[in-house]
């Protein structure tokens, strides 16, 4: 399947067959080989075909990193990291088999600085997790890419998600990375300061690697006070265009809107089905507002008189939590709902991010090519960051439906290249999207490849992925 | 002397008086190689002796970089980027000669994008300078490390400054930039888009490189819109502690103070006798705050009931911009004032940063430090980030002054590693920490020596700086 766009690369029989020897010695039951383990993770909840590694290893500490890390290296064998298998990119498959590192049993809160807002997990803490155990400091990390990823998972990709637009995206919330290298050994990225500029920005380096530069040991997040008030509102536009104007307009003027998204027609159309809603069938924003009793108030009644000015329509909202759910609920149920306009059919993510002054185009162009072509689409935009999903339905039982996708996913990201935008805000490169990288950037892409070398001569770390050759 | 730790290494003769002559054939008068040129090119606001280029090209365009690159990479001459030399580790320091690339002439803004919040400048501009071309727009450039640096060279210290506590640093605020390789081929590191998982975040690794892995040639920066309403406060403390726990409960509450610095005692007085004022000398904290009418007084409120919860005395406060920068003035003057304690003295400026739980600490084991061994010293913290600066006087002419300096600063280091901090919060290590770094990242640093190699082999871009070897 052209799509998945994967680079298969040689398999090292000899040495895949020695490292698992070893490591099936050295780890007994906590490493398996059979098929429905093996199939387990490399299934993902993305299109892009299952390609299986030989062998999971169930890590419980960083020295079983370690040494897993060891065995891998000294016979060339591929190392693939397994948070909660919700990467869209096929970041998780093994496409020259080796062994997948499942971090589900390093799941460890290991310590919460209240005062410093910080704290350090394991990489297999999810981030429901995490806010679960955080519940009674009165803190919260504040990422939330819709799925129950784990942190570790959500640093290599530089996830982001819906409230990006206030609190920023795991680049932002990282502190420091330990790191097991290509040697076998654990690095630490960064201390726990603030800020610092002590040489490289490694930490920078290892978020968003997809880990083909190391295997995350633990990740140390920056935290938030959870706020005081919480709001919800919605409002229905008359366009594309004048909905996206009220989101320049938001972020212009500096209102900390923690969420601000985008439904489309289709989408509000495919909400009010699944749902049982009775929205207009027409553009519209739900947002979100964290802050204080003063402040909420203050900064809803700027959003509304933008999105009066902007022809918007009435502005509700609300600070009653249930009325808050109950009003977002269209948007917490976009995903679903969506999928049930054509059930039987496969759907496919994309993340397109564009410079917010060209998000309105970008959309209304994606929306005529949807059109044009008759496919069957719907769409949710993190407007604020000028990022927007195109939930494609498509079929993907025949190498013409394949086509129709693939042609679909050429042109929106040739689009949004045009507008100074990338072909991927938040979900990855993986096996999915490296000829659009090429096309997005060029030259540069070379030099991420010579920081490969440089870090993994071996091409030991996810191998085929991100970029083509090593 | 020793506290440059200067990396001399060996002068590639034969390839210096190769590229020398082709440069001088190429640029005519815009290639410099007299004493006057070569001295200002190393001159820098620090006690690092100067160590000077060979020559100066003054560039006028990217052309000029590309071509003056590929020369010095065929011949392996060192290349250095000087923007206003007001870099304070010994950056711009050429301790293997070769050229010194200045970019005075490379000031120009290339691009406004008003609704985005972003701009494209050359590496020239000043932050000054882009403010004032920004003023009608209504948007305006945050970062402020005092110095009116150059915005490559800030970009390429990682700078921040007394307003990183609400705007972030320039990691936070660099979107993209252009440079030019080994080489000698330009690549774009980031489209425009505010948010990317594109692949490696190769914007991040050139920030804070410290020119040692290219040459900037454009910075693509996010903007804000200038605040409808500033505000400025100052309030006393009993104690550095008093003043720190003030700090931290500001933070926790997510009050979005602007600015929040920290004067000790031995600042305050100098800051009397400087500037005529007559302010209690004890521990003091200046703030700012942005916001709109209705918010900034919120946050002033707030903090009052936090400095009263602190111990703290009258938290003096006001709006109008006249009245703001007489409350300031002690902030404003502060490197100066405290120069004058001893103006034969030499003066050294250090930029710990430490988890800000451990601020009250590190500050008050480091005045025991100062008093102990009988030095003088004021201290200025950006204490929202738990940064700090020492600004020591001392006797840089001889042996003893000088060791005893040494002595202070590998103190002060050792404590702030000691609470999970970083030797350098804003200022980079050039040529003056890479001890403390090795003590701070060990075997990290492995891994930007790594880097280093991959993207330049030869070790042309700013030798001897960050690390020892290549």
């Amino acid at each position: 399947m052209a799509l998945a766009d994967a680079t298969a690369g040689t398999r090292n029989e000899a040495g895949i067959a020695a490292a698992l020897g070893i490591l099936k010695q050295a780890f007994g039951d906590r490493f398996q080989t059979g098929q429905s383990f093996r199939e387990q993770h490399a299934h993902t909840t993305t299109y892009i075909p299952a390609q299986l590694p030989d062998g999971v290893l169930f890590a419980e500490t960083a020295d079983d990193v370690k040494a897993a890390v060891k065995v891998c290296a000294e016979h060339k064998v591929p190392v693939v990291a397994f948070g909660m298998g919700s990467s869209l990119e096929g970041q998780v498959n093994a496409p020259r088999g080796g062994i997948s590192i499942d971090f589900s049993r390093m799941n460890r809160v290991l310590e919460v600085n209240a005062e410093d807002l910080d704290c350090t997990v394991e990489p297999g803490v999810t981030r429901e997790e995490l806010n679960t155990y955080l519940r009674d400091t009165g803190l919260f990390f504040p990422i939330d890419p819709g799925a129950n990823a784990s942190i570790g998972g959500m640093a290599s990709t530089r996830a982001s998600g819906t409230n990006a637009v206030r609190y920023g995206t795991m680049k932002d919330n990282v502190l420091a990375v330990t790191v097991v290298t290509a040697n076998g050994e654990e690095i630490r990225t960064a201390r726990r300061a603030r800020k610092s500029s002590a040489g490289y920005d490694l930490t920078r380096l290892f978020v968003g690697a997809e880990g083909t530069l190391g295997i995350l040991t633990s990740v140390t997040l920056k935290l938030q006070g959870i706020p005081q008030k919480i709001a919800g509102g919605v409002c229905v536009f008359p366009s594309i265009k004048a909905a996206c104007d009220a989101v320049i307009m938001t972020i212009q003027m500096g209102i900390p809107v923690a969420r601000i998204e985008l439904l489309d027609a289709v989408q509000m159309r495919a909400c009010n089905a699944y749902s049982g809603l009775s929205y207009a069938e027409q553009p519209t924003l739900f947002l979100e507002f964290h802050g204080t009793d003063e402040t909420v108030p203050l900064q809803s009644a700027e959003f509304a008189e933008i999105a009066a000015e902007c022809g918007g329509g009435e502005f509700l909202w609300t600070g009653n939590p249930e009325e808050r759910n109950k009003l977002w609920k269209a948007r917490h149920d976009a995903y679903w709902s969506a999928r049930a306009l054509a059930p039987e059919m496969a759907a496919l993510s994309t993340d397109v991010c564009v410079p917010i002054s060209r998000l309105a185009d970008c959309v209304t162009e994606t929306q005529v090519d949807i059109e044009t072509h008759g496919l069957l689409a719907a769409i949710v935009g993190h407007a604020g960051d000028g990022n927007f999903h195109v939930l494609l339905l498509f079929d993907d039982k025949t190498p013409e439906g394949v086509a129709v996708a693939e042609g679909f996913v050429t042109r929106l990201n040739a689009r949004a290249l045009a507008m100074d935008g990338t072909c991927t805000g938040e979900h990855g490169i993986g096996q999915g999207k490296m000829s659009f990288l090429e096309q997005e950037l060029g030259g540069a892409v070379d030099l991420m490849r010579q920081i490969k070398r440089g870090l993994d001569p071996d091409d030991i770390f996810n191998p085929g992925k991100i970029f083509r050759e090593h």
